[in-house]
């Protein structure tokens, strides 16, 4: 065991994309646990899109990181040292441990998990809070029907790469919209869409959305906004459903960006368009990855992780999401 | 009783604002009822701003009215001759009847008036759809609660004037936005808003609604779209809803006016946002007729008509609502 636990502190408020700068890497001794509590050391990191709003100063659902401060997100650890009769050396757990190799904790809030269900690195995707996004952002706001048409923004992406699946298991034709071909073809083959397209090379979202969606779109899940969620809004059928899960497009603009006024749509639609935090459906988190869990073994869901070695490549990683460098959900691993 | 009957048709479809020359007045002869049919006479025929969708080329939720056609449209009339046992010479009716003077009418759809419980030209207004969407508006797709903000956009506008009355009645915080000092005096004196301002005179929106609204807003009911709107997006507290009625500061544009993009707000505050037709309630306004008639007779509902009189003048009326001439619900008075 290492004498020193590797951080990753906010250097500075980015304005616009964040760059390997925004964050330096500080080394602190290792925390030492106090009754009632355990240390745990990281075999998994999350980098997540949210993450861009924890270092923006403007308006969010939570405090930001303060600059100097670590930053946040979720881990999958083990336990390395135990004051707590819970938890056991050995132990694996998700835990929201943020940007480092250590964590003390007192157990609270913090997932033990089964490896004999699933890779432990699941906890931060599929059967985690990305999947638990996909789950409750599509069946909770949108309720897809049988024989709707759903279309996904970022479908390749983590959260996007299930949802298309879900949809299917609900009977849907789903569409999925992604930003490199070799992404389309791997949703189309593992991911269950029906049909895709790759926004980069497609000149005309509207006509391909027609082409794809020929009865119209009930359901649309938006990880990405912008022009591609213009051409959606355009094209919604009458009572449909839209759930704003992400605008990953938008989240480096120092300034909103312009785009059409489009409000008139949702009457013309009469449709319902919904922002959603993962975390207010945490009393249902169980119920969800029972569910998940099931559709996993049945070979119904499938997921792709795109790992990236080395606690140090941590900015690296996270700032690729934002060039669309990931397919399926990215994750750090830190080596034993 | 004259020998013909004036109609209004559509000239040319407008492109921004409607001119009078949009349509054209023409003369036809009174038309002739069959067996189980009757004949009724205008007393009031109502101008909507939803009108300005059905003269449009553009996606909209109902058939365009084409050009040579006679504007459609709401009404109230009094029947002159009858081959309807339902109804009797005298009896007055709502009656979906377009811009005419004259309508035959086989009775399906029509509703017969009251005189003895509100005067019948609010079968137009405040018991007629004006009222029923506000009502359904604010309560099934917003569900105010007591203690709760709501702000209004077109606050003195035929909808607008109702949604404060009923965020009042159940127990709201309620804020106007109107075009014109006189009708906040209105608004403040007899809708029963606990604030307002001029959007018109009023520098700076997000400044004027923090002062106005203090705990942040819980639901906003928009008749206006554009620049207020984003200002009120921008100041949702967590698990809002927004009810889109109407997008009056849009509806004369050609090409979408451009906004900034504020999707992110809705996940910021975990929002709703959603279009609606009052049509699609069609099965539950026999009980809210009931409730806003009670609401009526109690005194706790005013209504304000803004009377034009003649049938030459429905073009000046319904273009007079674009440059928020009206105060209150607009209607055009038929002499007998």
């Amino acid at each position: 065991m290492s004498s020193t636990n590797r951080q990753f502190v906010l250097a500075s408020r980015p304005t616009g994309l964040p760059e390997e700068s925004t964050f330096k890497m500080i080394e602190t001794p290792i925390p030492a646990s106090k009754d009632g509590e355990f240390l745990a050391r990281a075999m998994y990191l999350s980098v997540d899109p949210y993450m861009r709003g924890r270092i923006s100063q403007a308006r969010s659902y939570a405090q930001p990181v303060e600059v100097g401060g670590v930053m946040v997100g979720g881990g999958v650890a083990r336990v390395v040292e135990s004051k707590n009769s819970n938890f056991a050396v050995g132990d694996i757990v998700d835990v929201y441990m943020g940007w480092q190799e250590y964590i003390v904790s007192n157990g609270k809030g913090v997932r033990k998990l089964d490896p004999s269900i699933a890779p432990v690195s699941t906890a931060l995707g599929v059967l985690g809070i990305t999947g638990l996004t996909a789950y409750f952002g599509l069946l909770d706001i949108c309720h897809p029907k049988a024989g709707e048409t759903v279309v996904v923004s970022g479908a390749a992406g983590a959260v996007g790469s299930i949802v298309g699946q879900i949809a299917k298991i609900k009977g849907c034709h789903s569409v999925g919209i992604a930003g490199d071909d070799d992404k389309i073809a791997w949703i189309l083959k593992d991911c269950s869409y029906d049909a895709a397209f790759n926004y980069k090379t497609e000149g005309n979202y509207s006509a391909k959305l027609k082409q794809l969606c020929p009865k119209g779109i009930d359901v649309y899940f938006d990880n990405v906004g912008g022009a591609l969620t213009d051409a959606v809004l355009m094209q919604l059928n009458t009572f449909a459903r839209v759930s704003i899960c992400g605008q990953i497009s938008q989240y480096n603009n120092a300034a909103p960006e312009m785009g059409p006024r489009l409000l008139g749509m949702l009457i013309v639609a009469r449709a319902k368009m919904q922002g959603f935090l993962v975390s207010d459906y945490a009393p249902r988190f169980g119920e969800a990855l029972v569910e998940m869990a099931g559709w996993l073994r049945e070979g119904k869901l499938k997921y792709r992780e795109d790992i990236i070695d080395g606690f140090e490549n941590m900015p690296k990683a996270f700032i690729g999401l934002f060039h669309g460098d990931n397919t399926g959900k990215r994750l750090v691993r830190i080596p034993e």
